[in-house]
């Protein structure tokens, strides 16, 4: 099969001047990379004349599909269609549906000679009408590249995409690709590139890469076949095989977070939990109340940042505080211990530490200890994540301590380091 | 001045395939557009030698500064030190500097020859030491072209440009740009858009220009000078102006969030404050605890996330929970007193409401109560932030009317809606 290598311009000065991320072309992307064609460039562009020409000319020279997003509005400075037309010789004609679809639509306003510009196309090409906004859509053939043309904004641009883009692509091709991540926590990206360099230079199809996450990291297999099956098939004893040699590190496939491993995990056993936090400040309840319905496992918790409030919340004792100090093994127990009994959760999390910048004198920034107090036993983590660690590091690394601790206790593996 | 035209090339499979939107090039040239650099062209091309190698060659038929992000890590298709140093004649060089930095940084763990990598630079590059990760970046000037080249995460490649990035460009320039950014909350981008068109169209410089954020807006002002001093006295009259038209809406200049705006309000009044949340889940207390020194003003709190442990963490009534419902402005009442005088902080923060995407059969998502009880009196604001808002949306514009609510206390401005 060819490779039908793909260049996907965006035109906007917006983009330029960093007011949106363009996620037009991710969106795309992705939408493409599910059926087997490769995005081998995006680029980006002002709405200027000279520059997109000189963009489309040299995607001619690499890509055999270009798609354009943005630049097709009623605004003077949509210039679009008039330089992808112009580049491969064709010309703009007025569509009598859209002009029609336009008055229909645009009704109790004066519909302007701006307007209109809208319902100017390429000559035959296939029309995509925009149900999402007014201006259309188009794709065209022509010296043997396809060309598909798509409106900016994104609440139009995906919805159309998926609507005509992806049909009149999915023509082109006879194959399908398929992927799937093996998340990873417990060993960083270059350790795992290490593991598989040599196995990873030598594959063809299946592919498989590693990409480093900000506190864990992942695997990414893709398979290329006639068929969903076959593709699955292919891929099935790579990751047979990875799993193996990862072992206790992989903690789910096709998921985000650690959190999202955990959650089913709880909800299967019908377990509850609740979180003590110190220096993570809430950042442990807060990532596992961005999935919905977690309410079904989560209870609560508290957050403590003073001795004051570790014992007026959740009872600790101010002597042993006192005592053990606020970062210690002593407080983070108690805190797991105490949390689960007053929230009656089946699970208590407890996190003390210093996330930084600042140290307390007596411990390095980024020592941290994440105690999980579950039926009767309370098990510790002691991490020295060092002190050169940012503090948004060293909280969300923290909270995935705490989420691998319950992800393995649940799974019946060895909990502390 | 010279125009500066640049291009950001940015290396990566994983934004060809969609797994991440470009916000690098998006952030690189936000501060590229404050600083008056303007930014042509961005290109996104795969870890791929031959395709990066084009792509540079491009680059410096169309740009006098390409700054490229990606492509430093210890994984072996990580290649753009490689083809930058290649395309300019340059060879690369272990730096011993960086090679200590990495024993130092990796620690417990096993340096590997992939992370000596990262030590090898293009020779008599300007290195941008990685305080954010382990892959540190460079700046070079060949063949009349400025090169800057750095690492992909976003949490490193943001404050890296922040930090030295930013300075290395400003000092081509024998012009100072300056700009100032007024923080609004409380009228949208539209809204501030409206209310100074005419002006901004009229203005060269200094110049303004409104940008929407999540949960917030903000205008820019930009001046160009000679000198600092010069640039400051051009837009003196202009901040004044805005600020003077937005009134309160104004909560704060060159910060980046209530929260922000809040802490120092709070430092200087030696006043503290402590959180209930329930729908928030943890994110107020989250983002406060973000900032460092939080624990200064920040008591901490409670995340109860079921009626049970808003009783037993707190003492909510459970009879007047059941009478009023969870979502209610009472319940919201008590989470906020409760939580002040459990901890005996001067301010408590109490938020109830449905973030959904599931709603409670009673109240539309997005119906949300935000309670301050301070120094005897207890306000509320009841939101309605609509059913076809996000979870995330719903979860920050909660925290982020919670923080109004103490701003406008704090400046003895009225504090319900």
């Amino acid at each position: 099969m060819r490779p039908y290598n793909t260049e996907i311009i965006s035109v906007g000065t917006e983009l330029l001047l960093g007011h949106i991320s363009n996620t037009d072309a991710r969106d795309i992307s992705e939408m493409l990379s599910r059926i087997g064609i490769n995005v081998k460039y995006h680029t980006v562009v002002g709405d200027n004349p000279e520059r997109l020409r000189s963009c489309v000319e040299v995607a001619k020279t690499r890509a055999d599909i270009i798609i354009t997003t943005g630049g097709l509005g009623p605004t003077c400075d949509d210039l679009t269609k008039q330089i992808l037309a112009e580049t491969f010789g064709l010309k703009l004609v007025e569509n009598e549906d859209e002009v029609r679809s336009l008055y229909d639509y645009i009704r109790n306003h004066r519909v302007t000679p701006n307007n209109l510009s809208q319902a100017m196309l390429p000559e035959g090409c296939t029309v995509f009408h925009n149900l999402w906004g007014t201006a259309p859509g188009c794709a065209f053939k022509a010296e043997g590249k396809t060309v598909i043309m798509m409106p900016g904004p994104p609440v139009e641009c995906v919805p159309m995409f998926r609507t005509y883009g992806i049909p009149y692509l999915r023509s082109l091709s006879d194959e399908e690709i398929v992927s799937h991540s093996v998340r990873i926590f417990g060993i960083g990206e270059s350790g795992v590139d290490d593991m598989f360099a040599d196995e990873m230079n030598a594959m063809t199809n299946p592919t498989m890469a590693p990409y480093a996450k900000e506190c864990d990291c992942l695997l990414q297999i893709t398979a290329k076949a006639g068929c969903e099956t076959e593709a699955e098939n292919m891929m099935a004893p790579v990751i047979a095989h990875v799993k193996e040699r990862l072992g206790d590190f992989v903690y789910g496939m096709d998921i985000e977070c650690l959190e999202e491993a955990v959650f089913p995990m709880l909800k299967e056993k019908g377990m509850t939990f609740a979180t003590a936090e110190s220096c993570t400040g809430g950042e442990i309840a807060k990532r596992f109340t961005d999935i919905p319905g977690a309410s079904s496992v989560f209870l609560g918790g508290a957050v403590v940042y003073t001795n004051e409030v570790k014992a007026k919340l959740l009872g600790l004792d101010p002597e042993m505080i006192e005592a053990k100090g606020a970062v210690s093994r002593e407080v983070a127990e108690a805190l797991a211990e105490n949390v689960r009994t007053v929230t009656e959760a089946d699970i208590g999390i407890g996190v003390t530490g210093l996330a930084g910048p600042d140290g307390d004198g007596v411990h390095e920034v980024g020592t941290v200890f994440v105690a999980m107090a579950v039926e009767g036993q309370t098990y510790v983590r002691a991490l020295a994540l060092g002190p050169r660690r940012t503090r948004s590091f060293i909280r969300r690394m923290s909270g995935n301590h705490a989420y691998d601790m319950m992800r393995r206790w649940l799974t019946g593996l060895k909990v502390e380091l």
